[in-house]
């Protein structure tokens, strides 16, 4: 079907396909009805993703997204510095505000480690880390990075790394999803539930 | 969340939302995706979507899209003008085009018939259709129409329209979906299925 398409068209679909998730159909869908979008609407659109990359910036010390400088999550005199918490990406920092329960720093490290892509230790810059921690006294370093292997061989990595500092350093807890059934949760979840059960207050 | 993002990301998910199927958080995802594109990729597709609309038109005759005249629909020497195929979108004209089982005219109309959303008859332009059907000595109209209440319904009134050209107008087939398993089938195809059941050669 694709290349019965106007060139542009095809063009698009190239594009929008790069999304995550978006394959072939969806790229088509999305392409099709950004055919019928008004033209100041496809302008706008069109003018924020020319901008975006001037208008929204990585903090230099903590690496989370930023509008205009002074960083709301390093400079706030709202936040405390004794706790230091290590996310792999910019949406992470968002997610984990969202909570409402953490007021502390973030440290944004680029990416999990994954050697066949090319991720290995160096990405991780702990030198950077090591110094941002000792520079704000923090008291507890907390791992907040995703339940998968290379979650999980990042984590290990930085627990070896950070445990010189002698800080205590934590981790997400890992247990049933709130609202769950116990007959769809997997196995390793069940365990992992179980074996941090905690006293029912 | 949502307010704790920069603006121009706030913005940008705003637009996102707006593509079919894509709510908050796919937007958001998508986002955060583009934020990570390399400069000279967002400048390209801020270019495609900011001249989408003059590369790619209607084409005035059948509705299909088209990059530069001639439509490749109206104009090809490879078509017969004996058969007209109904459609409501220029994307379904794709989708026919790649059964690569038929060959004839297409004619795109706007919209289904919804008078909830303000499409009634007069949008379909019922003249018009007309007079295409008889420049062209059409011999018979197909009606390639979704299999919803709207489509049922629009189906149903060209049918009556055109019942006075004394052309015969056909509908595509109901039945099973190939590759499934009547297991999954709901009621009404089977029953759809079973009413237009052939002779097995």
């Amino acid at each position: 079907m694709f290349e019965k398409y106007p060139k542009s068209l095809i063009h698009l679909i190239s594009y929008l396909k790069k999304l995550p998730g978006v394959g072939n159909k969806t790229a088509e869908r999305f392409a099709f009805q950004l055919l019928k979008w008004k033209k100041e609407q496809l302008t706008e659109l069109s003018h924020i993703l020319s901008t975006i990359k001037e208008d929204i910036r990585h903090c230099p010390e903590c690496g989370a997204l930023m509008g205009l400088p002074p960083c709301p999550f390093c400079q706030s005199t709202h936040r405390k510095s004794d706790f230091l918490c290590i996310v792999s990406s910019p949406k992470d920092v968002f997610s984990m505000e969202e909570t409402k329960s953490y007021q502390g720093l973030y440290h944004v490290i680029d990416n999990l480690l994954s050697p066949l892509d090319g991720y290995g230790h160096e990405h991780l810059h702990i030198d950077r880390l090591k110094e941002r921690i000792k520079k704000h006294q923090v008291k507890e370093i907390i791992i907040a990075l995703d339940s998968t292997l290379e979650g999980d061989a990042t984590a290990l990595f930085l627990k070896d790394e950070l445990s010189s500092l002698g800080l205590p350093v934590s981790r997400l807890a890992f247990g049933l999803p709130v609202g769950s059934s116990l007959e769809y949760i997997d196995e390793s979840t069940l365990t992992r539930a179980f074996l941090g059960r905690q006293i029912f207050h």
